[in-house]
């Protein structure tokens, strides 16, 4: 993409009530624009990268066996009713009214319609385990929304739900997810902890929150340093397996959110070098409910033996669009954003110094289309502005690697390279620096 | 996908409410659900459909120039009383009151959330042209929604929003659309025909209409035959370049739809060997509005003159969901569906005749792995069913090609292979099979 051609509106100054740190980056690089209280829009390269996020999810998901379908962002109150759940959810749920005055809500999350759709078409306990997930925007009315995308009330939210005939058939669709999701979290450069969570409106009996560390996290967590430094189980697991070893190794070790934190058994459980106590941000909860919402809901399943059971359900959540911030609250500095490679919304800027400069183009044009036939999609910054400006804003949008291409260097047949994360630079010509970028 | 793990709920019964075509087979191929008037969730061959079609409009949106972004699907009712529609948009706007008692919609289009974004950043003409578009779900409230997916409540829409300094300006990116959109159609293997239109309640000057040809279309379409045969530009015409040629082209010969339809001028216009009529779909809408938006909501442009004027805009939207539909009213038999190969759910069906029997799940297996490993993200029907219920599904949900095994074949170390489109059956070598898969 060429910058003169783009849309990448960035500003030198946060607006006064962003309060964190990716609120006011995300602003200031022209990736959100309020909308309303808590309601974004996402400008081009905020979009790609809440893109990118969302691919990742789809793909670990797929991985772990479950099937994506889209469930609309309107549901009917009855099916709330039936739940229970319609009166109780509060003022958080968005009620609305159709022209024929019908009853309507904008999705908190989706509980009731999946177990809608679940009980429409399965019926036997040979259609089972079913997975079914969605990636789609919800909306929470919440009191006061703030902290820009991480506490919105239109938001981004991969919910999966899981269908078992027994209580261990929902523990395997339970584990593939717990697995799941470090995979996800892994793939997105961050160090994430399962900690025991409570259940609150969703119910039910087993939960986990994820939380990601982000020294400028919302809450606290504790946690044996052992359970932080071990690896996402990776993608080559036996997913049809056995993963209960793989489960346990992660949820023996102590963890909690300062809500659920036993200082005793902390120190009990962890010797003093392995206690840490840190800051992080919840990006992802996960729930086995049972028969919540089966049994009401009448969700039954004919087991092998001919009788009907409601279905063993559990749901599972991603916050997509909270994930944008979360990332960039874990990974940022006093210039700006610092894209993992996984999620970067351009592979790499070719930054043009000399613009109109016949040997200055050439070049940059070489290393653009280079790096877009390698698949970087890369920037071309190719504006009529002060190198300062230029090398400002690609820190603060947090382009991966900048290929610094001036009228001194292409004299000298090279050309500059930096790498965001770390600011190192080097010269080199123009073909070993496009093998660098390209690994 | 193994059919044994998927969630595919074919019916053989339409719903007694489905009245057309399209909405018959989407219900019975286990494509959506109704989950209330006019609003349906997607099951997963219905995703796979809407995802690959929404594809091709993105691409296709890219080639032209246009920059993705995504508005949220709730808005400010203040924003439309500046434009002075709120009052005007009638019943089919579905208002909504946040816990705040503040006047929020569900947008049912969004020109002027984007001259929102727009007037918040781009000030120089320098900036010009701008063409931001999105692909997000709308909501209008129609008294009487019908048909499934094609006059539904909630749906899918790509929206663009071109944004120039003059009238010659906005006509370029006007041509632009115009031409982008028939490539979309022809992609998607539909005959499209652009008509002059009717403004509605968008406004302005110049507008077309895109009708794809269906024989169960729900309106008329009067077209001089030429044009009809005329093929889609593509996408190797210079799109930054004078486009009104290919344009001209295309609207010099006569097309209206029965609304807009003048028989004498039809008469005068083409030869009666020429005079087309047939049915289709409006499945595409773009207009050239110039300051209908930008005026009263102030989005001003600074010109080389240094004088302010309001940004020249034109809009552009393809019923991304609806296009779902439309495919199938233009393309099915009495057996189910037949989907483009850029569009099908999958590209082809392993059908195992005889699961359990070891070659024949040897020979299927190895069929289902090399059309994976082809990227043709193949179907295995391993269903223990009878052998014609599984060839009436895959007609049904209309799968490109049908690989069937089964054990007189594998004993003869043959397979057979048909095109769903043709019913054309060949009895040969997998290897040979697969080549005739893969092109």
């Amino acid at each position: 993409m060429r910058l003169s051609c783009y849309f990448m509106p960035t500003l030198r100054e946060a607006p006064s009530d962003a309060q964190i740190v990716s609120h006011q980056l995300m602003v200031r690089a022209g990736m959100i624009r309020q909308e309303a209280a808590g309601i974004y829009a996402w400008l081009p390269l905020g979009l790609k990268v809440l893109k990118k996020i969302e691919q990742v999810v789809r793909e670990e998901m797929d991985r772990a066996g479950a099937i994506e379908v889209l469930m609309p962002t309107l549901q009917l109150a009855d099916l709330w009713r039936e739940s229970g759940r319609y009166e109780a959810y509060g003022d958080e749920m968005l009620r609305i009214k159709d022209r024929h005055d019908r009853d309507l809500l904008y999705g908190p999350t989706a509980e009731e319609v999946i177990t809608d759709i679940f009980r429409s078409y399965i019926k036997s306990y040979k259609d089972l385990p079913k997975n079914l997930y969605n990636i789609q925007w919800k909306f929470r009315d919440e009191r006061r929304p703030r902290f820009g995308v991480m506490r919105g009330r239109e938001f981004l939210m991969k919910d999966a739900y899981s269908f078992d005939i027994d209580e261990a058939g929902a523990r395997r669709s339970y584990n593939r997810m717990f697995l799941a999701y470090l995979n996800v979290y892994a793939r997105l450069g961050l160090k994430a902890i399962p900690v025991r969570a409570d259940t609150g409106p969703i119910g039910g009996d087993l939960s986990h929150e994820f939380i990601i560390l982000a020294e400028t996290g919302e809450s606290e967590v504790f946690a044996h340093r052992d359970l932080v430094e071990m690896g996402a189980p990776g993608p080559d697991i036996d997913w049809d397996g056995d993963l209960q070893d793989l489960v346990d190794q992660r949820t023996r070790l102590y963890a909690a959110s300062d809500e659920m934190h036993d200082q005793a058994r902390f120190e009990a459980e962890a010797p003093e070098d392995k206690r840490m106590t840190a800051r992080g941000i919840e990006v992802g909860h996960i729930f086995y409910f049972g028969e919540k919402y089966s049994k009401p809901m009448k969700a039954l399943i004919t087991g092998p033996d001919g009788k009907d059971v409601p279905a063993q359900m559990g749901s599972y959540g991603v916050g997509v669009s909270r994930l944008v911030a979360g990332i960039i609250e874990a990974s940022h500095d006093e210039a700006g954003i610092i894209w993992p490679d996984s999620v970067a919304p351009f592979g790499a800027a070719v930054v043009n110094l000399r613009p109109g400069a016949a040997e200055v183009d050439t070049v940059a044009e070489q290393a653009y289309k280079a790096l877009i036939a390698a698949g970087k999609d890369p920037l071309l910054d190719d504006r009529d502005d002060r190198p300062g400006a230029k090398f400002a804003s690609l820190d603060l949008v947090g382009v991966p690697w900048q290929l610094i291409v001036g009228p001194k260097g292409v004299a000298d047949g090279v050309v500059e390279l930096k790498r965001r994360a770390s600011g190192e630079r080097q010269t080199l010509p123009l073909d070993q620096a496009l093998k660098v970028i390209c690994g």
